[in-house]
């Protein structure tokens, strides 16, 4: 089978792989329908994060079960199955809590941008649909996986309610689902930090009800006029960066939360000053496992379409321009058909 | 009439200072009827804060009403009253979310280690009782007005709910004060880290279920044997140092809080430490007023006993022993009869 190997930074290569097998009794093996590239993996692709040796890419995923080893109980071959990026045994009290991204025997999913992927700890990880889904819903399901899992993940950590002003910070993917959570659970006014036209349309599609473009004291000010002077109800932080995260903390007002969900890269925190902002923060790996059933609903029943994210869609063969296209910001998320 | 000023690190002195008067239509003037010295207060003392001017110090008070301004109509003169040791109107959008302590027109209480005080904002800062509080009460309703207050909100911003396990990092008076908290609040499980007997007692008093005196790896381990292995589900962190901020970071499981009220010195966090511990964080000064009324209310009908903490009562005129026997740690917390 094929699948996909990142070499050294700006080198990612379709080859040919050994077909993955169960290893543990509790894996099982799935035939991928759709997989994706997410923002993350361009961290190493730019030479952000060392490659001490290639790496299998690829976290997000749903397909068909092959195979599964002599204890996985609850999926079984020919099932479709949406899995979280973060592998979890759903059962340790971490799970238990709903921080399954926590799990006491968490494994991050590695080698699913190929045709045939090794899931670990399938009953814990994977959810299956009743039926085969309709062919257009495909790439909603996949977005569950992560991006929109992560998402709204952001909006929970936010603790986003029905009537709330919230900030999304961030117009990559992640935030774009942030959008869409928070419109879903029932944001009044959702503001997305935005500089990009076709970016900042989809998140008018999204649920979006106004566009701040300015950064910085101008886009404080512009959010502070739109939110009783104070600032927002709740902050989803979807970049990872000093400036990102501190624009995050200056447009929550004190006692709101900022769901912070883009990993950090160089971030540093002042405890004093964080202690008079006043502002609350939750962020980590997000346990999307807790979310799959109720996103894949919505999903199926059709009232979401987060699919709708991937503005490039193509063979998986073709894996290589994908990082091109995301990395030259050409493309917000990249598809590969399998 | 006499007060307490601050004129250098370790010179507190008790000294005749002018009446107090309105200034403001919306100034009340108090005769106190007990005041205290609080662990902020010891910061100048210690000379870890300047003093670039004399300071008249105190901002715990509860007492009569001899004068109100213009404006001013919620209270009248007679009346018994308690308030925040942060100044509010109550009025205003920050108010209006509970979060008085980020009012628009906040102000920092000054000058209650005195006879009479002035209270700027009377009308949102004071809540009166229906009649005069019984003496051996004031102890207790005095308590309200910052240490109960203080812990009380780490409680609420760690979000303790019934049946939860509550770590509380600290033994000063606010750490034991969070202790009360949490056992209002129905934790199930209440542990305090001290090393001191005599503070250990009074967690006990107010509601710990267990005591832990070991600190740092050691401290960790303990409280992780306590807690299904994954930590506590809400911890209270009174101190304010790195060291203690990074002991309340440990013990708290993923997807909890960390509710944190001691001020922070030479605190930093890493943001990416931060992102995959997974903790969530909310802090800053106490938005007291939102809880007087019933913080009073459980005072006044002797559901709890906050005053306990004052192990040192002596006259406002010793004000200045009071301050060494605070920085001697002979006292946990002083109490000045007026």
């Amino acid at each position: 089978m094929y699948g996909t190997i990142m070499h050294a930074p700006g080198d990612v290569r379709y080859e040919e792989l050994a077909m993955p097998t169960i290893q543990q009794p509790t894996d099982a093996i799935i035939k991928l329908s759709a997989t994706c590239i997410c923002g993350s993996d361009l961290w190493p692709y730019r030479g952000a994060n060392a490659i001490t040796a290639p790496m299998a890419m690829g976290h997000e995923y749903c397909g068909i079960v092959v195979e599964v080893g002599s204890d996985v109980k609850t999926v079984k071959p020919g099932q479709f199955v949406v899995g979280s990026f973060v592998l979890s045994d759903n059962t340790c009290p971490h799970c238990a809590h709903g921080f399954q991204s926590s799990c006491e025997q968490r494994e991050f999913m590695t080698g699913a941008q190929a045709e045939y992927a090794r899931i670990p700890l399938a009953d814990g990880t994977l959810v299956s649909t009743d039926s085969q889904p309709d062919e257009d819903l495909i790439p909603s399901l996949l977005a569950v996986s992560d991006v929109l899992g992560t998402g709204w993940y952001a909006a929970d950590a936010a603790r986003v309610q029905a009537g709330m002003s919230v900030v999304v910070v961030g117009d990559g993917a992640v935030g774009l689902m942030g959008v869409l959570a928070a419109k879903q659970m029932g944001a009044e006014r959702i503001i997305a930090m935005s500089r990009h036209k076709s970016r900042q349309d989809l998140a008018l599609e999204y649920g979006a009800t106004d566009i701040v473009a300015e950064r910085g004291e101008e886009g404080i000010a512009k959010i502070k006029a739109m939110t009783n002077r104070i600032g927002a109800d709740a902050v989803l932080e979807c970049v990872g960066t000093q400036e990102s995260m501190t624009q995050a903390l200056q447009v929550a007002r004190p006692g709101s939360m900022v769901g912070f969900v883009g990993v950090p890269h160089g971030v540093q925190f002042d405890g004093q000053k964080l202690f008079f902002t006043q502002v609350g923060m939750l962020g980590g790996p997000a346990p999307v496992r807790r979310f799959l059933p109720h996103l894949m609903d919505l999903v199926l029943s059709r009232k979401i379409n987060p699919g709708k994210v991937f503005d490039q869609q193509i063979p998986l063969a073709d894996v290589a321009e994908g990082y091109r296209a995301m990395d030259e910001r050409r493309a917000i998320k990249t598809l590969l058909r399998v």
